[in-house]
């Protein structure tokens, strides 16, 4: 979080930005993000739409804020000491049911950021590329520790190959990505790219 | 084509067919699926609703089979020898201006998909499974020709890693999957998780 948004933001508590991030994540959820207004999100938490617009300047920023405060496990604290240890941790931080709920609403969001180009600009600078950069550090480390050598082309495509697993699971296999495929995935698939052994 | 649509679809010709099919995908690019019609392709065409009821059954049939004719080549001809080479001609059945054309209109019918379950049928049905059949072959030669080890995990998922190239190239990174793009990705993610050296 930047000074700035910090600033902005000082008038409300945690415990209030947290219960106002919750409401919008289950609007979310009840009516998409196109059919999701101001006025019900103001309605909602009790609150005036005058401070919402204040706080967050408007509805992309707010449900990308909100999908970020939601999240459940930080990259960021993720370093086992190997990089399929690092991969499958990151796996682990939803269980299937959350993870299902969740895929939902983001394949709803990736939906609404076809037609919603502010959207697409608050989610790629709020939220991927804060986490592309926390990812490229946790290669990084594995290119440090040898698993990787550091001329390695797929190292560039490392998020594709992950959103692939994703997206095919989802949407054309109409299936969950079950935190049991995507470790097979890594394993069959990101790994041996990468040139480091499943084995290990 | 099974032989109840062969029937179905007796009284018209194949240059009719090919420029009602025209006529479909100009309407989606300008409308986009929820907002096309079978009013607007009759007008476009000069046809009755009822005629593309009877040929069609409905509108997610006929958009299906509107893509599924507009594709400009055929998995189904490519053997150039090598895994290598006919990944590589796969990329360029088409060029960049219509790859670029083609994956606007398909990520378009992606978003629809996520809210029109007879579109996601009707796609399965009609493109996905018969693609993924004669991919499956593709495969299979690769694997005869002792190109791919039979028991490779990555098998499974040479899909997702093909469709996370072009989904991540277009939501995340804004840029359309050029030829170059995906033989890079190729070379760098799909072969080397396969197993098959690059420089073949």
């Amino acid at each position: 979080m930047t000074e700035m948004t910090a600033v902005r933001r000082s008038r409300i508590t945690p415990e209030r930005e947290a219960e106002l991030y919750a409401a919008v994540l289950d609007l979310l959820r009840e009516v998409g993000y196109d059919a999701l207004t101001m006025d019900a999100v103001a309605a909602r938490t009790r609150s005036s739409k005058a401070t919402l617009y204040r706080q967050w300047g408007g509805k992309a920023e707010l449900v990308v804020r909100a999908v970020r405060h939601g999240k459940p496990g930080k990259l960021e604290g993720t370093d086992t000491g190997t990089l399929r240890g690092d991969l499958h941790a990151l796996t682990s931080r939803e269980d299937d049911c959350t993870m299902e709920q969740n895929s939902a609403l983001m394949r709803g969001l990736a939906m609404a950021m076809h037609s919603n180009p502010d959207l697409r600009q608050a989610f790629r600078e709020q939220l991927i590329e804060p986490e592309m950069a926390e990812f490229k550090r946790l290669l990084q480390r594995a290119v440090d520790r040898g698993e990787i050598r550091p001329d390695c082309p797929a190292l560039d495509f490392v998020v594709h190959m992950l959103a692939g697993g994703f997206v095919v699971r989802a949407l054309i296999e109409d299936q969950p990505p079950t935190q049991d495929f995507l470790r097979s995935y890594i394993d069959a698939v990101v790994l041996p790219a990468l040139g480091v052994p499943t084995t290990s």
